[in-house]
């Protein structure tokens, strides 16, 4: 019997569970190999004694619907950089990379299956050069993967952030104001793109687009001049003001500066600072974007992932992550894949499309 | 033809569309009457030149599944405490009932249908004292009318922070989470209580009862304890300490002190102030609450609202306002809906239920 | 320690699984009660081996998002009625309610909540009556039992079929079609009713108003003259026409006489055969109304009355269905509830509003 | 002022209005454009008097959230084959496309944007050979064009069908019973294919790979034999049995032969013709899947392609569909876009990883 080990990496995604399903219900069809899941990332391998669970059919019947990972996940603890504690009691930073393709092979494991972002597919690539039979699946929830066209969970983002804007531009015409909507995205502003274009919003700040204040006041008073007395924008957390545009604020709110809320609460300052009289309320979506039950375009990347997945293992191909090119399910090198980071390109299609409707960016 | 005024007044609630279809579809039953709206509450009757719509069935077809409000309102302006410009260009208020009173006949109108929540209703019954056939209809979102069981928007904005809180509850368990969100609700409890309620929250914090950091604390603690490495908050906007519990934080985080995300910001920095270590993140849901197309059971209470309205003018039953009661439609006189104000009772069914359900409140 | 038996009978509904871990979240806050499951209502206690399962918190951890009842239901082998193998081998219908009351205590069970309809309560009643300690938890998709205003399931219900409709709604006025979409009730209307005022219908056939099909056609040909030309219909499963009134296809389509599109394949012809040229084109939502997750005024339903009933238990009160009575939980004695039966009254508040907003019964 | 006309022809697709709204918008940045609508595809202008009306940012404002068309639609006359009476009082079939392209011209029409289907697209073709500049958008619910990887419309659909499917699953998994949810699609399966694989169905069956019912029937007993008592069916309305393998519904129930519930009805009939003892229930969604608010991922697809499709008019290309062909917006001449159909290939990725989920085709 051959044994394939899967963990899940990183942040939260709508569609983790549907690749852990993939996988299962594909190697279900062979007589010869059994799915492993180790709980939080590898770290559930690591420890001892290890927390492992064997998946078959009944463990993840139905949940491909929720949202989540079963196998539970985490941010820290990265087998590259290990802080191992030292005799004298301090820590010191190591590479256990060799010590852990050790440990996955003296408990029998035949290959891996591995489903993470930026930092777990290094973590991919660093165990497939050791020697292990990796195959990794992407995993971003802000879509800025350069080697494939779409991951599961963004297009979940942008609908949740989709129907809150919805309800938001309701009251925003009803009582004629500026309402400030902040959506996941650090350094690239997809989720904000798609959800400035998918709710037709006035105004979309990405970090790709340093916006000028001066712009956004005088967009924002045209409004009203023209007696269309609202105004709806979408920011990407990690949005910021142009340099030297921003007099009366400057030191006080920089990029990321304040957490909660963050560049969006002082968006709603700058603009109050910068003379807009108008009422401005601000929503932060926050993690809801990164829970619950994947819509369906994620559930169908995501399940073919999976099968995808093993049926790269089954084959023998390793050091591969599974991929959606242009319109089709297939495979890179992970060294390939995690080489280049997509962000919006402020001169590209989307960008012009948003523009001509009429959406501006503060450029 | 006798006409009718009808006005929109205060925060924005879903249903208040379905509210004005009901009241023009019932009136188009009848030979004699003229619906019209104002526009921004009263105020498009009090202005000069008025702005006010004539409506009729083609006006309002469809406009039950929008949120907001076709006739626009407004929180600024009211006739009984009118900032008036005197000729020395100062400003006094005023009382304009009797002046409104007069405008309203002069410009022909038989009755007037106010729909607003307290200090919408308080004008009705001004206006009405001074001799203006009006009927009120409620209009709360923190369900917080003591004469009536349900009003519309409520369940609306219960159900969006249920969705919301779903999503939040898988990122939370993947990710062995402290979440935090914050709902509605400066003076009531209800849309937190429900929604605690309704997502199996761990915890919930209503302004009725003041919470014990201690409690708290230590309920966390002990969740992590026990192995179920994560909590899920449900705060009400206006929810805050018991006096003396919090030290670290005191007099800086008071009632109110952070608007956006209020207290919910104060009550992360309380936690980790106290020694919570684990993750914690925070939603503010905001508006998305009070916006938004009405689920089915708000959108029947809507519009049977407004068609009841409707028949209490032709029955010349005035002074009244629109409630549900019992599981049936009925009306009260508006001076004693008014008079008494519904919050949650701590010692009640409902706080009791979720307290059996494992619901802590911090007391 | 005690043990208490909980089952759900009968159709699904939404809430069920809310119920059981309302049960089993408040009997955990005590001491020396076990709270143990049946599959498929009372069939797991009945059979050798057992099937039963033993429900603590970790069990119910969740379920009250769920669609379903985690117990599994059934629709077959009444205790009252159960069909018996005889020596000779044919079947004879026997009473085991004393036998099942007998088993019940030789498992050391000290009580049974029971949750379910009409029928599963003439269970209760009848095993309360023959000494067995018995609560109820009344459940009913279709809104009908009189004891209690509204019961879990059903606005999910009314919720689902809505957004159902607010879909056909847009293809109706695109395309100037009648549209008909059946919904569940044999007996009561109230879902038909419901969804039909929160969606705007303009012409809604519910079992307790038989239509006249001249007045159906004369509505529909009404509506193309004046320019509007589509037609909304909701009719409840049980629907059907008035004696006589139909004449081309009497006989062929009796009320529940096609199941598959039920009334409604036969309303389409009978509308063609009586003259109506536009389009149409019927939807059956069946059993998408039953499952699901519970919309959250349902859930919070259902977790109460969970709740509620272990707390009747603890309190030794038994015969009794706990019920949501004038907005305050409270109970019942069964016998009382399962005497009347709550159908839609042609000339009560709700018809006479939907009537206000100009929907036609037919009659 | 150079005027444009625009129309929308062919059934009903969600984000129809956001194409318009996508084009008027563009418009509106250039100082010497007009953009006009004709009613019920091109039918408005063919008429006399004409029903056009002026499109501008007001008439537009919001409408992309509307399931529907703002201009309405029609499958009837089609100018290619207009049905023109004779003086004999006949009716004779001719080809008015050079009577229409005069007409535009003598209206004063710069240029069209034509947003249809298959055969408005045809109609789009001959008016552009006849000397009309026009522009196409594609539309097809059914995902069936091969020169455009997705279009607006397709993953709502698939979205409201998974919606519905997901509700059913539980029931099922309750009830232990056999569910046939029927989708859209009478050539094409992609509907069925993604609800099938996103909502994680046993069985699914499309036009393209004609089942056998013994290998259904196989299939089913197989699941209750192993103890997993429930089974989930996707079938598209133009699923049919192979040749030779019903025989006691033979004859009776062909393709397409039973239009309400269509084969889904018939399929239940066979299976308990085939000795499947289990309780089956159908759901017919209908037009459901063609109505309401677009997802977000549609939304956007159909935002920019109305942005595009103004913009080849303003570059005064013509005789070109806009599509979206590996994640980018660009066009293609409409002649080469009409000429080939996109079914499901049965030996292609998306089939074989849903063998890999599981699910059965029945071949």
């Amino acid at each position: 019997m051959k044994k394939i080990l899967v963990a899940t990496g990183g942040g939260d995604c709508p569609g983790l569970n549907a690749v852990i399903r993939g996988i299962v219900k594909r190697a279900s069809q062979e007589k010869d190999w059994e799915v492993w899941g180790s709980f939080e990332a590898l770290n559930g391998l690591m420890e001892e004694p290890t927390r492992l669970i064997k998946l078959d059919d009944k463990t993840v019947a139905g949940i491909h619907v929720l949202g989540g990972t079963i196998l539970g996940t985490t941010n820290k603890g990265n087998p590259m950089n290990y802080p191992e504690r030292q005799p004298d009691g301090t820590f010191k930073t190591v590479n256990r990379i060799p010590w852990l393709v050790d440990r996955l092979k003296s408990k029998g494991f035949d290959a891996v299956i591995n489903i993470g972002g930026d930092g777990s597919q290094a973590i991919s690539q660093a165990m497939f050069e050791a020697g292990m039979p990796v195959v990794g699946v992407p995993k971003t929830i802000d879509n800025d993967l350069s080697s494939t066209d779409f991951t599961f969970g963004f297009q979940t983002a942008v609908q949740t952030a989709s129907d809150s804007f919805d309800r938001l531009v309701t009251t925003a015409a009803s009582h004629h104001r500026v309402m400030i909507m902040e959506v996941m995205g650090r350094n690239a502003g997809w989720i904000a793109l798609y959800t400035a274009i998918s709710g037709g919003a006035e105004i979309c700040l990405i970090p790709e687009i340093p916006y000028d204040l001066d712009v956004l006041v005088e967009r924002i008073k045209g409004r009203y001049n023209e007696g269309r007395g609202f105004v709806n924008i979408v920011i990407a957390e990690g949005a910021y003001a142009k340099e030297g545009t921003i007099t009366a604020s400057k030191g006080e709110f920089g990029r990321h500066s304040v957490r909660l809320g963050g560049v969006c609460f002082s968006l709603s300052q700058q603009l109050k600072d910068a003379g807009i009289e108008a009422d401005i309320r601000e929503t932060v979506l926050g993690h809801t974007q990164r829970g619950g039950t994947p819509i369906a375009f994620d559930r169908v990347i995501a399940s073919v992932f999976g099968v995808k997945a093993m049926e790269l293992v089954l084959a023998g191909k390793f050091g591969q992550l599974v991929i959606l090119k242009n319109n089709d399910y297939t495979a890179v090198p992970i060294q390939e894949a995690i080489s280049s980071y997509n962000v919006v390109d402020p001169h590209g299609t989307l960008v012009q499309a948003a523009k001509g409707l009429g959406i501006s960016f503060g450029d």
